[in-house]
């Protein structure tokens, strides 16, 4: 296997109970053909990773087996499969983090972020890459631009979630944004409709602290709300005023009954609302005044294609994503549990980074 | 004015208060450069007419004047306006109800049903359609085939909400279509749906009757279901075995929290859920784990240039709408009357239609 | 390998030189965890075909080893790989020629059949199906419905160029269609078209009989129509006559000179002309003044996702291919031979299938 | 009428014969309530012009009677209709030069562009704007923002040459551009493409100091070429190695075999071609094998909806057109022959601006 592949020295941060991390040894599998070896060098905490840590569950999800953790990486290839034409040891690269089947609809029809048989980093039973080392196909590894660090190659997950969003929704030069919710999904949003072309982004959020440092990313006007249900008709007036102009797309980054009906509500006729944020399973909603005004409903689940955009925005300066990284840890037992810790506790935190 | 135009003989049928219609003298506006002026032959009753009639409201609109009600019909051309090319008197006509701005966004767009200032036949305070005589733009009136009669023309109406249905939501040979109630809208759905190319098609309702006219039209499976809530999980099972393949588009024609709980679930992910029925306003909606499986949910307001596929539909016989039409009256004040009182108790009664 | 995999008894035909085949053994790969080994039971033969074994090359394509021919073919399931589940044994399916890499741009955004590293049956150098036996992966096997016969199965190939074609050009029933050559490849884009709901077909053609069969097919109008350019102009206006309407799709099913010029001017502003055949490569044409309309020029690669619908399409007698399977051989030497001079003469022969 | 809107000193640039141009008074239509006065304050010359000034044709469009020319303008509003609501006295705005008609299919589909019935400035028989005052419809006149000047405003016309073409074409941050001729066209093209996000930009042209204002208007890569249609193949790799990645969308303005072959061989498989440019009518193409890749040839007429977008790209700074205005001249007999000959004469005038 060659230098740094061997059992011993691969640690990863491997999920074992209820609020339990470990960092404990790592086999790899085999290199295949079509895959690399790369050497983890950051890997930022995700809001699931934390759900998983706290519940041992995110959505329908069941973690039942030890699992290693993480998912928005970044590396350095070690070792090329025997058919890899286009990256070789050395380079630094962006991971998307989860192998389709090929095989089904979903995939052949391009939607493959839809494949039922997704394999998906830490997302269980599929083991994560917060590790020294992973093993990955070698076409989900993006080669990054020499001016992006690896830090910002690892941010291109979250990245890719906004990304995603402004794609099914459309997003251009002629689309007045609203984003509900000011947190790190609301803030991904925000830089990637700006980097889509959209004139006017008007946020939402009920702490100051998270609508200041939208203002600083780039929002040209922010609101803050409240959580009452019964603001919402005065609110809707607040943001018309906010925007000077029709709302055309709304991103629900919350996903909570009061964001969702304020988006429907404040969205222009024929426009949409594209709901990212998972707040909430039931919701209860002015549904039909919306889809009587041909307001759409928008859904997303994780994103397809996005690297090589995000790469391109954060390349060229369209997007910068390092105001967003607030904190960062090495890779010991303790690092790893203040990091959880810190990304746990929200407040100050956005963006929490191993360095490893 | 000519034959027919004077005030003396041109009746209408009032709305004068709740419950109360009368058939009184309707001067005719003066007919314009781009104008026809329509005998009146086949007039049906939509839902929003008898909610007119219980409520003198219907949704936001409020009737706060006497108004001339309907808004499904066709007739036959007595006269065209200096300017009119392609209509001459003696055609055979069906109306498009709505007359649009063509200065706002909307109508520039092409999606002029938003337009926010559109005049349309009996939405207060515009007059409708059941009179002996209108006279609407020439460009509105579409010259029926000779083998489709004055009342099929009446027909396109209703079945324009089917249409536009299907094109938002791009119904085609590849689409497998669930159809939640079995009313006039649902049926029409239906049909559009077949003639769109829909290889599959379930319907659902509450009724037994109203399923085996379903049946009768062309659904491949019917399903009986219950008003209870607690019944979706079933439902959709029961639903996806009568499929026997994924549901790619649902049209929700009730727009109750339980059919469109139902269409979100039973939908397969990527697939669309179309809201056509206005039942609930507020819904309670499982909408987060839909739109996570990017279930997306379309809104329909009214309808888009659908009269010359309506025509060709009922032309080339894909759709044949004679059997929606299960009562016929007269235009006198009994007949008006007893007609709006068989709509509004529904039973058998799919479609009721005034021959003038 | 069990019953039939053997060396010895697997026999295929052979291009060996111009205007040579020969049936001889071939050896079949190992089969894959998510491979099928299918008993060939039909094979049509292709105009490709025809000209890999009149010049050893078809467009770019050179033949430099000796390569197994054919590609549109069904047959019934011997043996499935150990991940295969959707086969068994004894399944009878239709066979989707072109295996892509999945790990190509192309291939991530849905557009497989653009992938550069595509292994397509008897594209040199890969073999094709003319076989006994075919190893190939299991989900480009497609189950037939059970009134769907292995011969309709192969047809399948050749129908799938009408299917994307129409797919590409998007039509459907507000489609007015002109098919220009009435050859194998214009009237399985007439039968496509038909399916996807065009209301009006007019097709063209020099060739009397050729046209016969295209009314036979379902086309409402035939034009006939000269090989000289000069008679375009007075053409174009025999085609609007014939449509009676505007001309919203062409499909140019021929590629001359004069078949895109024709269809360049007959089709509407703002309509499409789809290039499907592959004539000339260099074209003489009024490109501007049909751009100045917005005629847009669409291409046509192949096929992707085609064959569930087509499938579809046969079980539901929307399409009926039977009728273009003129001549059938079995699989000897002599048969062989007489099968390819039968499709290389033309005339009657519109599919020569074999039976094996 | 009012101060300003006699016919005695209302005057206008009227085209009388070939090269003759008389600047005579111009009769005012009535105020329509729909309707507003516009005192022209800028005044472009655009290519068309010189061609009616030339040949008194352009394309298929013969000028018969004396006509105002010019199109691309800006005034200050005089007087409004009794129905205008959005503009007033004072207001200074842009015009959309086309009134289309709004009954016909194109209109009703949102394709506007395409009506038969436009009636265009200075399209024959419909007078242009090189006139002291103009009568339009209020919903063709589009305010301008503060920091927009009057030019800039008449810049909008042809800038919308180049969104209309962006659009088509679907431009975006993820599409790589190749623009054919850096003349005036190819450069409003570059810049709409800038502003629509494409990341990577390569402009070609003949000419050394075109070439060089369209490095300054922020071309990434400029390759200079012949006029020799055999160097295509060579230029083709030059091309590539400009770019760095394939051509998704290529815009040819300029409109000549040699400039349409180029394109259609350096564009990716899946990718389009836009003919913007009208140099050849009839052209020789490699159309087949550009087709066969699936490179689809989009077509392009004038613009639709284009004002309130390049308004919002002026006043955002993400374009700006003042480096475009190379020459300007006043509204007197002399100065009006001379601005065209200016423009007639090429050389280093990009656009020739009149201040009236």
């Amino acid at each position: 296997m060659g230098k740094g592949g061997t059992m011993e020295e691969n640690m990863a941060a491997w999920l074992v109970g209820i609020n339990t991390l470990k960092i404990q040894p790592f086999k790899l599998p085999d290199l295949g053909p079509h895959d690399v070896r790369i050497r983890m060098k950051a890997v930022g905490i995700c809001g699931s990773d934390v759900h998983y840590l706290k519940a041992m569950r995110c959505a329908d999800f069941i973690v039942k087996e030890p699992m290693v953790i993480g998912h928005e990486c970044a590396g350095i290839i070690e070792e090329v499969g025997a058919e890899v034409k286009h990256l070789a040891p050395g380079d630094r690269v962006a991971l998307e983090p989860g192998i389709s089947c090929w095989r089904c609809e979903s995939c052949k029809e391009g939607r493959y972020n839809l494949c039922p048989d997704m394999k998906f980093f830490a997302t269980p039973p599929v083991h994560g890459s917060l590790a020294n080392q992973v093993v990955h196909p070698a076409d989900l590894c993006f080669k990054l631009p020499e001016n992006v660090s690896l830090e910002e190659g690892a941010m291109c997950e979250p990245l890719s979630v906004g990304v995603h969003a402004c794609r099914r929704a459309n997003v251009g030069p002629e689309t007045n944004v609203l984003v509900m919710g000011a947190g790190p999904i609301g803030l991904v949003t925000l830089l990637a409709a700006r980097a889509f072309g959209a004139p006017r982004i008007v946020i939402v959020d009920v702490d100051d602290h998270r609508l200041s440092v939208a203002k600083t990313l780039g929002a040209d006007e922010i609101v803050k709300v409240s959580t009452n249900i019964q603001d919402v008709a005065e609110e809707v007036v607040q943001i018309g005023k906010a925007m000077g102009a029709g709302v055309d797309v709304t991103f629900d980054c919350v996903g909570f009954d009061k964001t969702m009906s304020t988006g429907l509500r404040a969205t222009r006729p024929g426009g949409k609302v594209c709901l990212v944020g998972m707040g909430h399973d039931a919701m209860t909603l002015p549904l039909t005044s919306a889809s009587a005004r041909e307001v759409d409903v928008i859904g997303i689940f994780r994103y397809k294609n996005t690297w090589p955009l995000c790469l391109e925005f954060l390349r060229s300066g369209k997007i910068d994503v390092k105001p967003l990284i607030t904190h960062r840890f090495g890779f010991s037992q303790k690092e790893v549990e203040d990091a959880f810790a810190t990304s746990a506790r929200g407040g100050n935190a956005i963006k929490v980074m191993f360095n490893l």
